[in-house]
């Protein structure tokens, strides 16, 4: 085909909520779509705690890419890695080809990290795919299972004790949903263990939880934990994390399962194109999320640093999806030859995080709410962003079957496949 | 605790059809019961091909062991794997510990087996447990994406191919199953790759698929699977298959997934209890179940041996389930002090297949049916069948979704965790 005649090449790399409303917008425009991802689906992260938890289960938070561009004839979607991008011929490189673009779009989001403490990572789990989803569900399940038939006590408190590190939403969620389950499921189905057997333990540097958020929402947090039977610990520094072991100033606790919650960064795309990373280890990008030097490429989501009174925008999915609607924007006005000056606004449409069953914190602009409303109201609100008219409806019904049940519906274990 | 005074200890050891149906109706009796499984979960085995497709999820076959017997305090779950039976002291052995029993019933299940030719092993998937299920359809899935992205018109035919060896029900079911994938999921979904890229090939060494339904069914079906696009070659033996390749007397075939569904053996519990493996690999069983020799142990599901007519009863889920019932009947008898003197007698409600959407066959004993009325009914007699209500809810949804939108709800790869 000749170069003349072809639609604009639009890649984008990264499937997440950037990513995937930025195509979303270009959908049926004058252009051709590549997006690339090393997944197949589109995850929502937000409740991915729940599938680490047993409430939820894999398809009710994952969308395949291909199944959301159904039929849609201008998006092509590649399931590979990138591995660099040559930005003087306009290619981005994976493992088995290289994909020309015109316009780039990158969000390939963020991971956790560990301040310099990365000889921590191999004896901490972390939530941040889905897979790391199933493998810490596996070992929340396993831990009960076997301390079930362990007689040493030692040995079952070790398998008993939860230690999630930081105290920002994940932190909360986490600690909330392992407290839920072990209040519901110890309860009715196991016989050997009790409640008093098992310790949740949160642990969080700075003075407060969800230091994000109002001081009387953390004190709140803090409160409903502590009725959960969660050991809540402000002012905590992790001094080192062993396996199945972790210090802090004044405590060694021995603990099966760590969590670590504590922090994320941006992933590298800087490297690609050959700058420094910026601030949060991301792309430093202009108020229209082009990266200094290219009028072409594009960074968005917890990939993107874009300042906002010296500092970066938070890594949050409402930013994520903002940014890749007004991505489609910014690129159907250039496909039709013209330029969209608008500068890309945030606007801040309140944070929420539950702390378990039937308590949840929200802060707004202009008023905060608390407990089993905010709770209804955080259900309803990720419903109705949840991605997919399918999900939305099994959430619902899964999240009502848990209520009324007390039980948690995703609890299988998957032991490896013998070939 | 002495031992005059103890609840008589049945343990189960084994949470398949047979295990589950004996617990069910020894709840509330006069006993401890111990159901002792290496996995945590209860397996619907009729539909895992359904799993292995896409067509539904690890939750709507799966179900926990402890949420089946929730509250029913007579009932201990033992997540473990049974070493070994000491007979003369009444105790089954397990990695952790010893089980006391009064009366032991088995119920361990079948495995694919190989005739012979165990070194075909690793160069197959087979279909036994859920995770077999889930590496299948991770990757079926992951030859589409890889042959998506390829360019080499060899290699892209390989990724494409699948051949299932036997045409058993299982054979059928999978062949039906990836024709309807590969007809409706390549045709909106994928830009490259076409139908014609695909081939299905079912390998069956007798003269007809479903040997054992009637001629009429084996044509039908033949006649079905060859218009979804499948290749039925009947009188077709497997002479050897290396790695993505499989070879027979007149051609070899390339192929990426290569599945074994011919044939099954009970695994061997016989062993465990210094008996020589019966025909079919179980232990040879009278016809009240229990084992010569012992009057206390009893035998249930496909691991026994129960001849009719000079062959063994057919692995089935339908036999399994009827024995469990029987075995609870007899041990209540017995709990009570009483003997049940009626034998064991297998009640033949008839067996079917599907053939993929819009098709099955069915076989009673007075009656055939066959096509779009089968597979209704089919699909009645599953969800009705489904252990566990909340499965049968989201069985029925999903399948109603995926026949009106044409659609599979399960196709999330997961790649390995990272830490």
């Amino acid at each position: 085909m000749e170069k003349s005649i072809h639609k604009p090449r639009v890649v984008i790399i990264g499937a997440g909520f950037g990513g995937i409303f930025c195509a979303k917008g270009l959908v049926g425009s004058n252009s051709h779509i590549t997006i690339i991802d090393k997944q197949n689906h589109h995850l929502f992260q937000p409740l991915i705690y729940q599938v680490a938890t047993g409430f939820l289960g894999i398809n009710d938070v994952a969308l395949p890419i291909r199944s959301l561009f159904r039929g849609k004839e201008n998006i092509d979607i590649v399931m590979s890695e990138v591995t660099g991008i040559d930005t003087k011929n306009q290619l981005v490189l994976t493992n088995n080809h290289s994909y020309e673009y015109d316009y780039l779009v990158i969000g390939t989001g963020a991971h956790y990290h560990f301040f310099g403490n990365d000889n921590w990572q191999p004896n901490v789990k972390v939530l941040k795919t889905l897979a790391d989803a199933i493998s810490l569900r596996q070992q929340i399940l396993m831990a009960f299972e076997k301390a079930e038939i362990e007689t040493d006590v030692t040995i079952r408190r070790t398998l008993l004790t939860f230690v999630v590190i930081g105290g920002g939403p994940t932190g909360v969620e986490m600690a909330g949903a392992i407290a839920d389950v072990i209040n519901y499921a110890l309860k009715y189905e196991f016989r050997n263990i009790r409640r008093h057997d098992a310790r949740i333990v949160l642990l969080e540097a700075a003075d407060r939880v969800l230091g994000g958020m109002r001081k009387s929402l953390s004190q709140y947090t803090k409160k409903i934990l502590e009725k959960k039977g969660v050991e809540v610990h402000c002012n905590k520094t992790v001094q080192d994390i062993l396996p199945n072991k972790i210090i802090t100033k004044d405590e060694t606790i021995e603990a099966e399962t760590i969590l670590w919650a504590a922090g994320v960064r941006a992933n590298n795309a800087a490297s690609w194109l050959g700058l420094p990373a910026a601030k949060n280890g991301g792309v430093l990008v202009k108020d229209d999320l082009s990266v200094e030097g290219f009028t072409n490429i594009f960074v968005i989501g917890d990939n993107s640093c874009l300042m906002k009174k010296d500092r970066p925008l938070p890594a949050l999915a409402s930013v994520a999806k903002q940014q890749g609607k007004y991505m489609a924007k910014v690129l159907n006005e250039k496909l039709d030859g013209r330029e969209y000056k608008k500068p890309f606004r945030y606007l801040d449409m309140g944070t929420m995080s539950t702390i378990g069953r039937n308590s949840a914190v929200a802060q707004f602009k202009i008023f905060i709410i608390k407990g089993w409303l905010a709770w209804m109201m955080w259900g309803v609100v990720h419903i109705f962003f949840l991605t997919g008219f399918r999900n939305r409806i099994t959430v619902f019904l899964t999240w009502s079957w848990t209520y009324l049940t007390y039980g948690i519906g995703s609890r299988i274990i998957l032991k490896n496949p013998k070939k």
